[in-house]
């Protein structure tokens, strides 16, 4: 071994990215299940810690406190999001950028059906837990208005601050649909048809300049060339204002 | 006094509901200038109680905790905003009665500057704090999007659970981005205007059927009739294109 005798001391299942990443979703599965069966508030980090073959030091290794465990990965998605971003081509529309980025979200917990549905009964009905969750989405939302703010502001967009709040709120909160969505139905939803659905809304929402540049707004005018012009225009406007 | 002699027995200073209301609010004073001085963690319920001239148990008939002191008037605004709602007709677009409902939010920071400015510091710096707010925003959010979801409903909107949720998230945004400018301004920014530019931000993002029915997209098309068709439709595409 060449390693320096200074190195950090390793726990057994601690040792690698990927060992931590394991121990971290077995804490959080072993939580979810233990709070499930006998409530939240009654379980001890000790019974978490035992429960996956760990000890109450090493629990807290990976996790402040009992309630952070229920949102294990938090930190691996908004690294996994800041990823995306600096990975992504300036030519890339920002809004759509932050819809793909979000939807990793999505990606986790549709990776883990079990402990995602009992995640959900849990923060529907512990007030302490719904606040939490809330407080993990915003935490995301800020990555994302980050984002688009920079994105925004390269456009010249001089209200690129407020355009990125409103915009990361809405893309937050059309993820937040689709994922509930998707666990009222017991993960049987189509989760990829109605995200296509939720972000086309917002993407459409927030194109730049408004929606009037998108081939949406395209009028197609039939007329024929041997009415006068007045009774045209009458026409085109008769047309536009019946859309 | 006729009093039924069953009566629960009122205190001193909640006999009446504004007295009630003047109560919780010199309680939640108290509370931040407590934080402010001495730290949140380092500030007992024993001393908020003191400083407002009541005892402990007055303090828990108003609070469940130390920290729902901060946001001791959301219970109010929630109950105003139902009230706007309620009282609203049926002509007015949806989301301009919810920018109107959520602007009570923005009222009530205005009309306490001091006690906003101390607790805008406490958010930023007491992470549990921060996450308080992020719940009560939540909560707000939800009032918007219930009454949304109603409105959308009744206009035949398929999509109007997703539509809700994220015009409500949006507005919600708005109102926070103009409330924390309007607080590092120290109180000293317009924010009448910057409401109005925010909620004209989110109006203009969620009218009805996208802004194709706004009369921003109307397009004038310059043709003489002697043209040929085919040369019409090639200019009014390209006039739409340059758009």
């Amino acid at each position: 071994m060449t390693d320096s005798p200074r190195r950090a001391p390793v726990t057994r299942a601690g040792a690698t990215p990927a060992g931590r990443r394991r121990l971290r979703r077995a804490l959080a599965a072993a939580a979810v299940d233990l709070f499930v069966a006998k409530g939240y508030e009654a379980t001890t980090v000790d019974e978490i810690a035992a429960a996956a073959g760990v000890g109450r030091r090493t629990f807290f290794r990976y996790f402040e406190a009992k309630d952070d465990v229920l949102f294990a990965n938090h930190d691996e998605i908004v690294a996994e999001m800041e990823e995306t971003f600096a990975a992504a081509g300036p030519d890339r529309d920002p809004v759509e950028m932050a819809c793909a980025a979000v939807s990793l979200v999505l990606d986790s917990y549709a990776a883990e059906l079990d402990v995602s549905l009992k995640r959900f009964t849990l923060t529907r009905t512990v007030p302490s837990l719904r606040d939490k969750e809330v407080a993990t989405v915003d935490r995301y939302q800020r990555v994302l208005a980050r984002y688009l703010r920079a994105r925004f502001a390269e456009q010249g967009d001089e209200t690129a601050s407020l355009r990125a709040d409103v915009a990361a709120a809405a893309i937050a909160a059309a993820n937040n649909h689709v994922l509930r969505r998707w666990l009222r139905s017991g993960g049987q939803d189509d989760i990829t048809a109605s995200a296509a659905e939720a972000f086309a809304l917002v993407i459409d929402a927030f194109r730049p300049g408004g929606a009037s540049e998108g081939p949406e707004t395209t009028v197609v005018a039939v007329m024929t060339t041997a009415t006068p012009l007045h009774a045209v225009i009458a026409k085109v406007n008769a047309a536009l204002a019946e859309k």
